[in-house]
Order: structure tokens, then C-alpha cells, then sequence
């Protein structure tokens, strides 16, 4: 963790398994906070406190993230239990309620067992430590088999910054959203408007591009703190902030395949880029027509080479688009990681997109979930 | 088959198993001709020529259909062999080349073997008859497990009219087009505009309401074919096109349902009624939403009561959607046939779409399909 932030996890009865399922992070210092959040008209109560506490406070203390239930689709009485959540801790912590942001991550529809949450918090802050790390990045995952962090260090105005990353996601990923849930944190001292441009930028071109299900989540949060404890001057634009924008891109993108890597089932791991659109929203449209199209991700997992798949995708996505202007490349099916590449000779623009393939072992993960 | 037409199919070698892959449809007499095709902005040759036929042509005696090859992404020489069909059949039953519809099914990107087809011609025309149309069926299929046929009678004007509807169709089945291939005959006399409309409504309400897999398919077509030999008066409005509008839609209805419960792998047949939308259109765009989402289809193989999965999926389509507003009601999931009603509270419109669920059977099939 970056200097002035702590973290610790426990399970607190959430998940049957008795697997963590409850994770805070804090700052001593207030920390200002830029988060983005699900495209999903049908939002999770988290989510909701987080936009109220976002609005009401410019100083952000603590996050806290259950697993194994999303409070999502619970009424009233979910975003009751949120705010509920968020005083509890805030009461815990000695700090305001309005300085909490929340996330949670499991079943939509089920009422969080507020209680145990609520019994869990001073073992739970009790033991914040530096190395809590460890345990806050196994207790955010549900279907996920490996915990996906990354910490990056570059050096600004002649100090060490510190970015430190953190994901859950394997199923249930679809972009045009923050997808997912994923912490950032930094000791960075930035401008608020320099870390919302920042992170803007970045979940636009990493987060936004991943693709499992083509499933939108309710609960994807992007939550980032910076509390400036690095001591760094000021990063607001030009150099400084082309540093910072560049080391978080970094952390993002490697978070976001890590995603990808850990598809729900997935045997491969496939890259999409598409060139010569007209602009990075046209490119990605034809990129996510083709990692969506479910015939595609079978015939990846059949290592089945049939392209045409890949051009009806191209065709299907509302884009006009040439026969005769169309190039498809496709390296090696029986390896790996796959590359395709498409041209569609519109313009100069290009984009990347990464998903998975769909197998068997995808429905039967999620034929089981509940 | 009704009045004036006859059919044939037999196997000329495209299909490596064997099996039935070229089918003939014919009038004596000239036929008003209505189609819907594609949406994909890759469309197949047989479709580009049926287009200028159908700008060309206001007579037609013939729809020839081959299964086993798509004829599409073949670039000019793919129009070439197209155009090269028509006219071999054309000559082979003394019409004009003109006067001749294709569809084609199958593979994607692979030339279409026209010596072949143009060789089979000569035998394909002599054994023409009524009953032609039980092998033709059959020919026309791929991955279908069963042929897809219904016949409807209706009084109009004293007279009997014959609706007779075949189908193919099981994968890369996806709204928002004719999807997949249909041949609709009848020996009602109707004005054109009047088979038009007629048309257009039944496609929108029955084969744009179904998706197996949400992938679109360049060669979608709804090729139906008028010749007026049921001697009845000119159906042109009122109560006689209400008769033939309603026996149409009863047969593409019906033909749209038998394609879903033939989709590849499938083990449900699911029908999700949205109620209290704004228009038909919004009503269709939530039920597509639920029946796209991979998560809810591969709940429903699960028999898995994830209802959170509709939810999601009902946020993700881009409507606005409150919470509170919202019902869902999912019939028991241990049944082959599960009904889907979700209530939004925005209008007094309403719209059915079909669909099937998700299984391993369906990546088992289309990882190997080639």
C-alpha cells in the first residue's frame, strides 16, 4: 500500500464457504476520492450511499467491501443498510459517515446481513496494518481464482508516487462502464480535477475495453483514493500529470487482463485490435461486436477457424462497412493467447479489446451460482 | 404446397455428409414476390442478387436454396457464381433469369461450388411435384435436429387460401431482421402493397422477436411468394386482409417458435412478456435484454432461481428503468417450457420474445462446426 494507507480483511459469515468476505482500506490522511461507476440503469445501493457521500464530502477516510452479497435490488431497505454500514464504520473509525465509500459484490437480491458487518468492525479496524494487503485482495473475489493487484512507482517532481491497484472480476463483465470492482490508491498529490481526468481516461481505455459475458454488472464500481502523503508538488497538468496519467494506465490495463485472464471458465485469453476506424469509439464498437459474438468465443474454444463468424460480428454492429475493404487476420488458434486483427479501411483510428472464450466450464460455473 | 406450386431438393455434393442440400421452389404462375433480408451490413451474394431482382422483376417462378454454403464474404466472384446460378436454372425451366430467387445457408467465406449445383439442375427441375416439399424441406436445413413446415387455410371471398411456411434455422439466430431462411408460399390473390404490409408486420412480430445466440447472420431471408391461383377476389384492406394477415402471422409465428426450440443445444424454450412499456418497440428492447444476457440463459440450463440476472440484464439495455417500478415473475425453472413476465410500469404496451437457454451442448456444436 502507498504511504498513509492501511487495510485488513476478515470473513465475517457473509459467504457459506467461511472464505474473508469483508475488506477495508483507510487513509490517515483525507484523501480525495474519483470513482466511476455501473452504466446499469439498475444500480446497488452502494453505489447510491457512494454518489451521496460523493456529492456531500470532498474528504474520503475508508473504504469498505463485502463479497458474497451485492445489495443490489433489496428496495429501501438496501440503501438503508448501506448508509447503515457506512455509520457503523465511520462511528468505528471516529471519523464522519459522509467519509466512507462502499462497495459489495455476490447475489443481487438478497438483504445484506447487516449484523455480522456490523459486529465484524472493530476486529476489523483493529487489525489495519500495511500487509493487510495481503489478506483486503483475496477477501473482494467471488468466482475469481487468483487475487489481481499491481503497484507501480514513479517518481514526480523528484518523489516517490506510488500507485497501487487492486480488482475482483471474472463473470458478469461488460463495458461502456466501470466493470468490475477495482481500488486504486495513491500517496499522490494531485489536483482533484487532474485525478478525474486521469482516471477518466484510463477506465475509458482499459477497464471499458474488457469484455467476459457481455453481461453488465450492477455493482462495477472504479473507486480511487489519493491522500497526497507522498509529498510530491502539486501534479496538475503538462509533464507531472502526463507521468502520473501514464503510470496509472499501467496499473489499469494490467488489471483489466488480469481480469481477462481469469474469465468465468475461459481457456483463452484473446487481444482484438482493430485498425484504420474512423475514430477509438467506431474501432471499439467493431472490436466488442466481434469478443461478444458468442459463435466467435465458441470457435476460439473449439480452436476452430471460422472466420466468417468474425466478419458477421464485424457486419452486425450497425456500422457501415465494406466487403471488399475488410482484412482479417487471425494468428494461431491452438496456442494460448490469441491475436485477431481487422481493417477496416474507414479511417486512422485504432483499439484494442480483450475478452475470453466460452466454454463449457463457463456455463457450469454459472448454471451453479446463487 | 399450395395451388400452382411445386418443389424438389436432392443432394449434389456440397454437404460432405451426403445429405439433401439443394431444394427448388416453383409457380406455374407468375408470383408477386415480397422478401426481408438481413440487417448485417455483410450480406450474403445470394441476397445482393435477390435485391436487384426484385428491383428487376415484378414476376417470379422459382427460389432455389442450398444448404452447406453461405456464398458469402466471397467478393465479387461469390455474386458472380450467385448471378451464374439463376441463370443456369432460369434456362433449365425456360423463365427469365430475372425471375429466379437464391438463399443460401452454411459455412461463411468459402466459394460456392456452381458446377455442382448448375450439374444437379436438369434432374432438380424433372422431379418437381406436390409432395417435392417433403424432401425440400429438409434440404434446406443445417443444424437443425427437425424440418420446420406449417400449413394454414383461410376463407377469403368464398374461396380457400393456402399459407404453407418452411423454415431453417437453429444458431446465429438474432433479432432485428428476417433471421434465418424462410419460404412462405400461398395462391391468395393480394395486391402487392397489401402482401407488403402484410409481411412486414408478421416478420417484426414473429421472427424479430426470437434470438438463439444474438448473433446476426448475413444470410437471413423471408422469401414469400403470391400467385393468385386461389381464384379469390383482389385482397387489398379491410376485412380480407385481416383474414390473410392473421393466418400469415399464425404461420410465422409458429415457424418462429419451432426455430427456438430447435436451437442448437437447447434444453428450455423460454417466453419473456414484458408488460407496461411505452411502445412495442421498448417492450421488445427489455424482453431481447433478458433473452441476449448469457447469464440468465445459462441460469435457466442451471434451473437456477438468479433472478438477479433478469435485473441486470433489464438495467444493462439503455432504458430508463426504476427500481421500485419493476416486477418480475419467473415460472418453475424444472420445466422444459419457463415464462418470463416482467412488469415496468412506464406504458400499456406489451411484447413476447423467445428464446432458449444456454448449455454446453451449444459450445459442444459450434466449437466443431466448420
Amino acid at each position: 500500500m502507498p504511504k498513509g494507507f492501511q487495510a485488513n480483511a476478515l470473513a465475517c459469515g457473509i459467504k457459506k464457504s467461511g472464505k474473508l468476505d469483508l475488506a477495508l482500506f483507510t487513509s490517515s490522511l483525507a484523501a480525495k476520492a474519483s470513482c466511476k461507476f455501473s452504466a446499469n440503469k439498475i444500480q446497488a445501493a452502494p453505489i447510491l450511499v457512494n454518489r451521496f457521500n460523493l456529492r456531500d464530502s470532498q474528504a474520503f477516510r475508508a473504504v469498505i467491501v463485502n463479497s458474497g452479497n451485492a445489495n443490489c435490488f433489496c428496495g429501501r431497505q438496501g440503501i438503508k443498510d448501506a448508509f447503515q454500514v457506512a455509520k457503523a464504520l465511520a462511528r468505528t473509525l471516529g471519523v464522519r459517515k459522509n467519509e466512507v465509500l462502499l462497495a459489495s459484490t455476490g447475489i443481487i437480491g438478497r438483504r445484506l446481513p447487516v449484523e455480522k458487518i456490523q459486529q465484524a468492525l472493530p476486529k476489523l479496524v483493529d487489525g489495519l496494518s500495511l500487509q493487510g494487503a495481503d489478506k483486503a485482495k483475496r477477501a473482494i473475489l467471488t468466482t475469481d481464482t487468483f487475487s489481481k493487484t499491481l503497484t507501480v512507482y514513479v517518481t514526480i517532481g523528484g518523489q516517490k508516487v506510488t500507485i497501487c491497484g487492486m480488482a475482483k472480476g471474472a463473470g458478469m463483465i461488460a463495458p461502456d462502464m466501470a466493470t468490475m470492482l477495482v481500488f486504486l490508491f495513491t500517496d499522490a498529490h494531485i489536483l482533484k480535477s487532474a485525478l478525474e481526468g486521469a482516471l477518466r481516461i484510463c477506465v475509458e481505455e482499459t477497464f471499458n475495453c474488457i469484455t467476459v459475458d457481455g453481461c453488465m454488472s450492477t455493482n462495477d464500481s472504479v473507486i480511487m483514493l489519493a491522500n497526497g502523503s507522498a509529498g510530491n508538488t502539486l501534479i496538475k497538468t503538462g509533464k507531472d500529470f502526463n507521468l502520473f496519467l501514464h503510470a496509472l494506465k499501467v496499473v489499469c490495463l494490467e488489471l483489466a487482463k488480469m481480469i481477462v485472464r481469469d474469465a468465468e471458465g475461459a481457456s483463452k485469453f484473446i487481444q482484438i485490435k482493430v485498425d484504420e476506424a474512423r475514430d477509438f469509439q467506431e474501432a471499439k464498437k467493431f472490436a466488442l461486436a466481434i469478443a461478444n459474438s458468442n459463435l466467435f468465443k465458441t470457435a476460439a474454444f473449439g480452436e476452430n477457424p471460422n472466420f466468417g463468424r468474425i466478419v458477421a460480428a464485424l457486419g452486425s454492429c450497425g456500422v457501415d462497412l465494406k466487403e471488399e475493404d475488410l482484412k482479417v487476420r487471425v494468428s494461431p488458434l491452438k496456442k494460448k493467447e490469441i491475436l485477431i486483427r481487422v481493417s477496416v479501411k474507414r479511417g486512422k483510428s485504432s483499439a484494442v479489446v480483450y475478452t475470453s472464450d466460452l466454454t463449457p466450464e463457463y456455463i457450469r460455473i454459472n448454471a451453479a451460482y446463487n
